[in-house]
């Protein structure tokens, strides 16, 4: 089926610096899962990306979250 | 726990066009679920943007996945 | 100085669709000047670049910010 | 109002490594009071993120902007 | 070699609407090429996506490159 | 011509953390030659940022392609 054979969609995640691997693995196994699960594609074209933001880089309301190490 | 305060994930997802409203809507809610597991963060600090790709100007091996409509 | 010279900072800048063209020059705007007293650029060193989101593609807690047109 | 309800702006901001923390915190303030004043939303809405690139990461004209450390 | 396994490059490219379909593809063409001979990857493993932005869209120094159509 | 002096192409490269300053200035020069051949653009409005993502934040088929230092 072209659409499916066209998916290969990419998940950029923006997260704040802190979590262990374990849980980032997790995180990264799970998008995929839910991201086969909805686009009915194989695992193989879906890619994930985690960009890390220091919370002194990170801001809501104007106010970083946190200062820097 | 501040971790948890401090999540806030942006998902920023890149589709080839095509895919039905519907699909879309079950992905961006499976990857928010998948997100409140992996990371213990409570829904709303969980965000979603999908950004489509015309399969023009999207490519593997130098090659578009399509042609202008 | 230097550092004067490499700052060349980009802002990208992801709004949802709705606003008008009035009020994104004048976002445009702002964001330059308050980039040029906050970093001491010279205002031909700031790019700002707007990409626009359909609130069918933007969600928060899973929940996408509108339907498709 | 629907507009300013649905506005959520993310400013993702790309810089050159090399700045203070306080230039940082004062341009994350000022690109949100800018984003305040524009859009009429609350500062609440607005979240801002910085990008930091080194200067060898960074190019115009084919040349990188610095050395590796 | 490892280091090539696991290259996998992701080109991102935002550019000003008004260049042909024939114009961008050959820009995606030599780009993956140039990507391959600089990294010594196959070309299987380089995706270019081309994202475009309305000139209304994009400003340097505070001033947007042309007017909503 | 309007539409060259409206280039202005940004690419922005996600990679592998591994690759040597040599390989990654060599990748720049090339991708901003490349985008100047096919756009007919200066090179001086040719900006190139790398953004370089550990392996193990970065995944295919929901699997990391390294583990953390």
């Amino acid at each position: 089926m072209a659409a499916t054979i066209h998916a290969m969609p990419i998940l950029d995640v923006t997260l704040m610096t802190g979590r262990s691997y374990e849980k980032k693995k997790t995180l990264i196994k799970e998008l995929t899962d839910a991201t086969v699960r909805a686009l009915e594609v194989s695992p193989e074209r879906v890619r994930v990306i985690v960009r890390e933001i220091h919370p002194s880089h990170f801001a809501v309301a104007g106010e970083p979250k946190g200062e820097p190490e």
